[in-house]
């Protein structure tokens, strides 16, 4: 009720404040006997760690992650599994001064009104996007769950400061290697220019991710309530600073015609009901709620930084005018961090959404 | 976990299909003492019922709704509402060639793939539209819950067919009494027009809706998963058709900095706290999850009906090449009759972050 | 969260008051392709149909239900179920001056203190006894469910008034056709006549129930806090009157050694680990919280109906002292027609866990 | 859905296996402002400490809990409460030859029938009673809420191998300073006999223990499916080693007639309908499955420790007959340590339930 747990049959449970003890998790669903390390972990978490990439904070934290139940001999044994990741570079003082003030467009504002005069200040508490180390951490497990039908969870930037990746010279694939986690190998140039300039104007950035689950076999999803492309959305909105979420065409199918948007449905090879194809994917992957077998196609759009290196207007917890010039360490754009957590959510919906169906198989 | 409730505190289960004895659902947790009555209901069913506009189908309902229970000498007693709704004009008979053969962009694949022969495939069973008779009846109880206090959610079509209303001339107020549910007097017009040479050429529209809540008290949405733009996501994107979700500025955010997005807070009246207000609303009512007190702005892109005048490509069930020609009575788009849906959901989702917050707040 | 639902893979909310329009419920989760038709739930309707039986109210009900969704063509189709009994004969006048009064050993006073003034009084509303019809007819699909893998659940009368069966005697086979829906042939007559007592006494009487579940599968029920025996405990003490639950040898475990409780595990023919079999069955089937493979052998203790025939003390809305004389139609004892309710919980509960299960095993 | 979350508004999740690196979990839905320290959760982690009493195991275990979040500047913030208790003493050496086994009465044989060969088979895993040191913690936090309201759980042993207190020398409020949480000063003597002649016998006992829970507020619990009871029994019956549950006069009401289990309702002071009494409470504080305002009291069976130091028959994985004598270290007894977990099950149900019911308050 409290909305730190997401899923239905793998529940992830997390917590944690970014200047508390440390954050972590329990993914409660996964079924046993599969191999899992702290190292399968490690490898997304080190993909978000703070520090790295051009529009990076300096924080540095090792974000060393710590299996606490859960795994025997190197196997999932189907019981909670809980992981720990310690709070190591906290620098509080840092924050001192912002426990009287609201800073815009953070959640100090909405936090105080619900919860009053008690919160954990430091660096946003449990609203700072360093609860997504958790997350990450999750959809870690959650990948290899999915890897082992075979699926997969592809995200890479399209969109940065306004500049677009050119649809057609998209190329999921290699986004990991590239900086920014950019789309195309184009981009990256391009982008370096607008962040420079924006570093030295005192400002942040937004972008698009674009994720793509490869290989989802067709019948994920319920009807009604938890369409599979509202239980993604529930997911990919609920990352701080995502203001916008698209299937498939997005809000681009509102200007098409259904004579357009309609993917033609082919005979597959041998006229096999299950290899049949599409001609195209407006859809993105899913029909009716469900998914199709087709690629699962999704866009996220991120809001830029709100602490930015100016000063700004504001009030204070007396309800006076006030400035706030925000120091401490901040990136520049959630993009390139973000699209790790973006992918990790996405695998999350996906394996619960595959778990379940399960259950309708027999 | 089928995916037919809504909502954790305040819970509509919906049940009933296109073309079956009828449709209905059950709302729990709806408080005591609230004065309802059928006619409430039926006002909002009324406004999405079947035949009515110039993007109608020609089915005819009379979507009569009866409360069950949960209602005693006029007022709520705490006990589970449940309503109904008997279908009247089936015409399975339209439909009967139907069950061989999957049509593009439909739910019928999806379902195949996932329940395999066994459906109800009479105007699409579950998964026709139909179904949303039942979002309805609950969000217009959800509806009166919020405007015992002061709440309201307006829903406008922004948006058809490619032609959208300039941002400066929306009147959200205005569209309940306009065609379409426009949000200017100068759309419908233009809308006509357009609607006029789809229907001649046996094409659909898509369209675009902005919903808008006002007076929604600050702190509600819980943090993390359960952020209040995570929960509208998850029931806007429920409805069918809907392909993007966007809060505030949504795409649009991706591409201005920080200092353009942020909302600066400025001193209320008296420098009372609690009144404090904002410069702009770029987040669209939410900040870090939860309500500020401003107005909750959302928008949602519609995909044209898929059931096209046209004869189309596609695939039996024995995997072989088919075309198929979509009889049976079809709207030409969901604009207007899914605006009252997106209302109901919002109220839905509103209702129950209302309720939700209210053990807190002892 | 307000309860009136139960299960999770296969869940079932229910509505409606005692003397309302009707009751019903929705039953969702139900997989695809089971066989049912209404008269599937009338046989277990029928059961616990007021007028029948030496114990019995004078109320008479049809009880005819009517199922309004979920089934096509005579199979499931995976969608929700939903089913509806309409209130025939409901004389609300015979409650009339009961809106004053809190009768003792009935919910009235807890309800009262609950949701203030607002309730509907008449024959206890919603904390009828009459609610459990939309449990027996939901049980009736899960008994189908379960009646598809073989397991079946008996339910019998081991003790009324305090005379109890001899367990040497119980032969669970042969309760549907006993009166009192007895444990043994013996039973009856002793019954007969402490009910002729206690009727001329103006008294009501209590009793035991015994439910055994056949052919239960191993492997059924979650570790921790989901325990089989805990969800079954949930489920059964949910009925209203139950103030007892045991789970094989129950309270009388608290005295036995070690030694003398431990069941002894046994090779199978063959070998087999899967057939391996149990010298005794003092654990009643759950090993823990797991399903053995052996019966399940549950006991629910309910107490004597609140509604005498005698003048009772008693206070007023206003905290005054009163005296009531409940006229109305009552039973004499919850038993029999309790006995297909705890069977149906009984079943619900066993087809969740079933359901549940099937998730784990691919 | 897997069964390791406990609770609807306040939600305990936990995780950890006997022999792994340590146990702990997760408390979300705590109100922000309530004053809270690891010393909080030490005072009940120290009743259920392994190595102490007359019934006790030799490990020894620190038990020492260290909060993870939640909570800054010593009061919570509303945030998730993760609390952590690594193992010290594992000694897995001991338990080793049991990965081959089924030890009669214990999880082995369930576990095994689910989860197939991946099991934690070091002392139980996640099947030990060591897993209840997380309900012991959670439900420290439990009773500071509340304690907050004047609420207060009590528990002790009325049985032990066979020995009952005599219910006119019960005195619940001694309990917590007597061996065995004795219900009664003369008790223990008794007890210490039987304990002594069991030891040498190789043998175990089982128990009953009552719980009372005082000053709860009427109006808790939710009509139907979770009745008070019903979510108290699941909440008992969850516990490992429980068999049978009551509620007031539990079983002893099925051979009451009416007029002996109703309770009176009598006029409070100054005819205040808040403050009505009752002249007894054979309801054990319920009535219609909402709290009276009358004391809670609940009886909980306890069965006979498995593991026995006396040879056992059985069969190994291969599903041949074997012997197992159970070496390492195990209680005679679940009582004592069994009572504050007891306790702690019943407080973390009336947190929920009392905070469940705020939301209808307002």
């Amino acid at each position: 009720m409290s909305g730190n747990t997401f899923g239905r049959v793998l529940r992830l449970t997390t917590f944690g404040e970014s200047h508390g003890t440390g954050l972590g998790g329990i993914l409660d669903g996964c079924p046993s006997g599969l191999p899992l390390s702290e190292a399968d972990l490690q490898a997304d978490l080190d993909l978000r760690k703070p520090g790295q990439g051009p529009t990076a904070t300096k924080r540095k934290e090792a974000d060393r992650v710590q299996i606490l139940s859960g795994v025997f001999e190197g196997v999932t044994t189907g019981t909670p599994i809980a992981f720990y990741i310690s709070n190591e570079d906290q620098r509080s003082r840092d924050y001192g001064n912002l426990a009287e003030i609201f800073r815009p467009g953070h959640a100090d504002w909405g936090y105080f009104r619900k919860y009053g005069d008690v919160r954990d200040y430091r660096g946003g508490g449990r609203a700072s996007g360093r609860e997504t180390v958790a997350r990450v951490a999750g959809g870690a497990i959650a990948k290899k769950l999915l890897a082992r039908e075979g699926i997969s969870v592809l995200a890479a930037c399209v969109e940065l400061g306004g500049i677009a990746v050119d649809p057609a010279d998209i190329d999921m694939d290699g986004a990991p290697v590239r900086p920014y986690f950019a789309a195309a190998d184009c981009a990256p140039p391009l982008w370096d220019s607008v962040v420079a300039k924006t570093r030295t104007a005192g400002d942040t950035l937004g972008g698009i991710v674009r994720i793509v689950a490869r290989n989802v076999p067709a019948g994920l999803g319920e009807p009604v309530f938890d369409k599979l492309e509202a239980m993604l959305a529930h997911a990919i909105m609920s990352v701080g600073a995502v203001k916008g979420f698209e299937v498939g065409e997005g809000f681009g199918a509102a200007a098409l015609r259904g004579s357009q948007n309609n993917d033609t449905i082919l005979p597959g090879p041998g006229n096999r009901v299950e290899d049949a194809c599409f001609s195209s994917n407006h859809a993105g992957g899913i029909l009716g709620g469900i998914s199709s077998g087709q690629d699962i196609v999704l866009r996220a759009a991120v809001k830029p930084i709100a602490s930015i290196a100016q000063e700004q207007q504001t009030i204070n917890k007396s309800g006076q005018a006030a400035t706030v010039l925000i120091g401490g360490r901040h990136d520049l754009a959630a993009i390139p961090r973000i699209v790790p957590v973006l992918s990790a959510m996405t695998a999350l919906t996906l394996a619960d959404a595959l778990l379940l169906q399960r259950r309708m198989d027999a």
